[in-house]
């Protein structure tokens, strides 16, 4: 079966968990959005009447099924490709790890967008600033040190159990992300989470990742995603 | 098997979600942290090394399982209580529309904290009202806009089917949560969910979950929950 996935062109945002987990199993799918007239298909199935439209990209066609939110593709996809324990226990630990990523997702957006994600960065730079800071005082060393201790606990290979998960290749994307948007900042605080950082290695250099990494099927970072380099936010 | 759930013991919060369920499933459960010594059980389960400490409560306790998560723990139970779809397909949109509820309160609890979860409110008024606007002429008619055009195309019942699912049980939190937050704004913005409204009175009117509102385990709405009544962000 061909997945395909629909998700804007132009950015990894949220749609990177998705492809990292397609790449990493070898699946093959169709990147509907950056194909010719691959917009207007997938604005088409959001305004379905009847049925299950999704409420917003990305969201994969799996033969019948049209699954929307990253976190439910990844739970769909984990169980048929590998990239998740088979019990439900495991499985749920696994979800239940991949939606605390979902939070610390949001919240990395709303440092560039504290007033909401329907005005421009331009309009909230203020407030950007402060959310930043915050988020850097506050909630970075929270959440990655959240991870840091489960990489720890678990003999320092990936997150839970010795083969990658789906949430292993989030949480690469999440330390090359922050590497993009705040190379300064990520750089000084870097030394307090030494399992994430060989983390994102081992995941880095996993045959199937490393050719998607050097292929035009990476989408590079850029000022529209979700990790957006702006040096004032960086200091 | 008496569940056990963790969360905060003064607030409706992301908990109440989880209550609703529980509630509606005629299910056994303790909510530990309203207890004596109650919140230094909770703690101590967030702080255990190895195993799978949760990040933030909720968090439910199922024999040996225990499960983080608001969504995740819906999925569990859905399956166990006749809350959710038994077939994969209906409980994958059920969950994907769960989590859309999910991004949804983060965005209603960032209009009094929009300069992030670590700062007082009174620290952000200014771009608290801001967002509120925004989240006023932008959000709330996109997420509900989205469920009002579910519950018609389901034939103004519930979100899908015939049978009440932990979807409807949310949705019922949701506009409840907002005319208390904002009575004003919501009830000019009413009109525009008919089919919302009915199923907020549908739910509310069944008799395990009115048996609930009108008992002490439902904690009143207040200035510590997602759901905040502030009167300069209700003009």
């Amino acid at each position: 079966m061909r997945y395909e996935l629909y998700y804007w062109p132009s950015i990894q945002g949220r749609g990177e968990y998705v492809r990292l987990a397609l790449e990493e199993a070898g699946a093959d799918y169709a990147d509907v959005a950056r194909s010719e007239r691959g917009m207007a298909a997938m604005m088409r199935m959001m305004e379905q009447n009847g049925g299950t439209p999704p409420f917003a990209p990305p969201f994969l066609k799996a033969g019948k099924l049209v699954i929307g939110q990253t976190a439910n593709i990844l739970l769909y996809l984990g169980s048929r490709h590998g990239l998740a324990p088979n019990a439900e226990a495991g499985k749920l630990w696994l979800h239940q790890l991949q939606l605390t990523i979902t939070d610390f997702v949001l919240e990395i957006h709303d440092t560039h967008h504290p007033l909401g994600p329907s005005l421009y960065y331009e309009d909230q730079r203020a407030p950007a600033k402060k959310r930043t800071n915050e988020f850097w005082k506050q909630r970075v060393p929270k959440y990655l040190g959240y991870f840091e201790a489960l990489v720890k606990d678990n003999g320092g290979f990936y997150v839970t159990g010795r083969r990658v998960t789906y949430v292993d290749l989030s949480l690469f994307q999440i330390v090359a992300g922050l590497r993009y948007a705040f190379p300064r900042r990520m750089k000084a605080f870097e030394r307090r989470i030494p399992g994430l950082r060989d983390l994102h290695d081992r995941v880095a250099n996993r045959p199937n990742i490393k050719a998607y990494l050097e292929s035009d099927r990476r989408i590079a970072f850029n000022e529209d995603g979700i990790f957006r380099h702006y040096k004032e936010l960086d200091i």
